[in-house]
């Protein structure tokens, strides 16, 4: 049963909503048109993830927005205000990238898969929210940039998600010149995994999101805090920690009721 | 001249077959339908890139399968027995894990490169030994997965060689759905190296071990440790690793002979 | 106003061309055929590079060649020429190579974008250089290769570039096989961002020049150094060095004027 929760606009959760029909929490940047990454918005966001970390009953969570632009990134009237502040402001920007930064690991830390829904313009820190989801569906129409350069502040923090996603030349591209790309090229650069129609756009995304729920959610926790665990550890390291991880997994409910149910050709039941 | 060893299937051995013949050595896993990694085949398995690793005769490996499935990763009714065991197999899953962590250790430090030969499914700890060789070629109806999610078991091991082969979210989708992927998106993912029709496969598999072959072997020695010591450094801690192994390359007795040999417009004879 | 200066291909410093025409620098290797790297071909290469580093002018450095091949690597005759040192070259293979090296480095330290102009074959270190510089544009005839295993010298410095730049299993199919790549499969493999015919090779470097340069130096210059910095490191410590950056890249003048001039709807005016 959907449990929607919707603020009015003016209400700082409003700029968040949230709709958890367990086994799916879905997450929609609400302030449309540029769905600015405002500390508002952003305190909204993170609080949001990480209620669900505890929702032992969500699966999946997927991470949409409302009206033509994903996220144009950083509230840059609510940035410049802060100039007047006595530091000029420096105390306020730290804040505000240091919570965006942590909106990015905390994706990466949630327990569940989070898949990104992508309906029209991803740039800055919206791109470095693309890039750091565990998947991307988006239109065909969808576009993504790195703009930075184009006011004078590189965009150094979804560099580091941009320069993780794609080969080093095709993020160097997407930094140096600010220009926009297509679907299909983010595609190539591996920050999306599959481009829809915008007709069916919600119809995959559910589909990715049932499918995923359907899967062992203790072996899907297991996996995800292993791929956290051994990225960018030496080759030997890595086998380390999924050699324990394996184990252990082995050893918990889920995989002996998985496994039974392969070799006896039924359907499994999960714990 | 062959030396084509093949074992009758109910011993060990049998499970892998070997041919060995110099310069290129074929490795096939020979226990259709699956092609399981029992302990027993990865013994055999391990054991046949020990001695190989010692055989100067041989410049390049191919790593094969009989049937329809390249293999579908580690023996699931063997691990399900150790439930009985004392410690419910934790033992006996560790072992397991080792073994094939090991495997794909040894194919990385082997001085040979490693070709692999898949016409079929490449699945789990199969679909992990193919991201682990060096090089892939497979039939455009070979299909590969990580289909651990689906029994409660994610594929920990299998993702740390797929999150080095693949962009993370390619490897993410694999990982979380489960799902099967064709030849077309394994070679986009840089899973493979190349697709060819079926009845090619053996063809283009042996032209390519003999172009490898062709090559001075201690150049390859040399360089495929230098890619293995550099792997993750820092790239200036990088090029002082390359750095010193070019010299000590030059200084050696096929760079003298090839680079003679090229200067004076004549093939080269390697030691 | 453009400030050519061409030397006389007697005189070592006419082994590379340097047109400064502010805010670009071309640097043009320019001892065709080859374009060999060489001691002095390095040397004013290296030269050329640490002047601009410090020429706040220049915003822009492309690196083009002369003739029908980019570069061919290293000077195979003048390094066989000093086997015959008393210790049999070693000191001068060892100096070869870490000038190489040190280049492949500049470019990534160089304060501004490195662009490299391709219009033929780009081999070893020539294709080191290439997947070294920040973007790479090619004509559809261009090629790539490290082919050092047919000269008994594995092309160890050119593998960590490439390794960095492309997948596993591409790179090591170009550095096993020594085979060459056509311009579109190194555009599939990250080694260049774009391909164009060769009549409007110029044309499009020029542009991506000029929009480059139109960008906010400062922003560029912080950038860059920032993806320098955060390399490698796990994802939350490179998190902690891009704050750190857009904070202090949020202080400084062009993300004030680039900000304002964004949110005032008008054109910026660079420091």
């Amino acid at each position: 049963m959907a449990d929607v929760v919707e603020f009015r606009k003016e209400e700082p959760a409003g700029l968040v909503r949230i709709e958890r029909q367990a086994p799916v929490l879905r997450i929609t940047l609400n302030n449309p048109p540029a769905n600015a990454l405002s500390i508002a918005t952003m305190r909204a966001l993170a609080g949001a993830l990480d209620a669900v970390a505890a929702d032992d009953a969500i699966r999946v969570v997927v991470l949409a927005s409302t009206g033509k632009v994903f996220s144009a990134g950083h509230d840059l009237k609510e940035m410049t205000m802060h100039r007047a502040d006595d530091d000029g402001g420096r105390a306020f920007f730290e804040t505000t990238m240091r919570m965006a930064a942590d909106i990015m690991l905390k994706i990466a830390a949630l327990p569940q898969p989070v898949v990104a829904e992508i309906d029209g313009l991803a740039t800055a820190a919206g791109c470095q929210l693309v890039a750091s989801c565990d998947l991307a569906i988006c239109t065909d129409t969808a576009t993504f940039c790195t703009p930075g350069v184009n006011i004078g502040l590189f965009c150094s923090t979804p560099m580091v998600a941009v320069t993780r996603a794609a080969h080093p030349k095709q993020a160097m591209e997407m930094l140096l010149t600010g220009e926009t790309i297509d679907a299909s090229t983010a595609k190539d650069f591996g920050l999306v995994n599959r481009i829809v129609p915008q007709q069916y756009l919600r119809q995959v995304v559910d589909k990715y999101a049932a499918v995923i729920a359907s899967k062992s959610p203790q072996a899907l926790r297991i996996g995800k805090a292993a791929i956290r665990a051994q990225a960018g550890l030496p080759v030997a390291d890595a086998y380390d920690v999924a050699v324990a991880t394996m184990v252990e997994n082995m050893m918990a409910a889920d995989a002996k009721e998985g496994i039974g149910a392969f070799l006896d050709k039924r359907m499994p039941e999960w714990r």
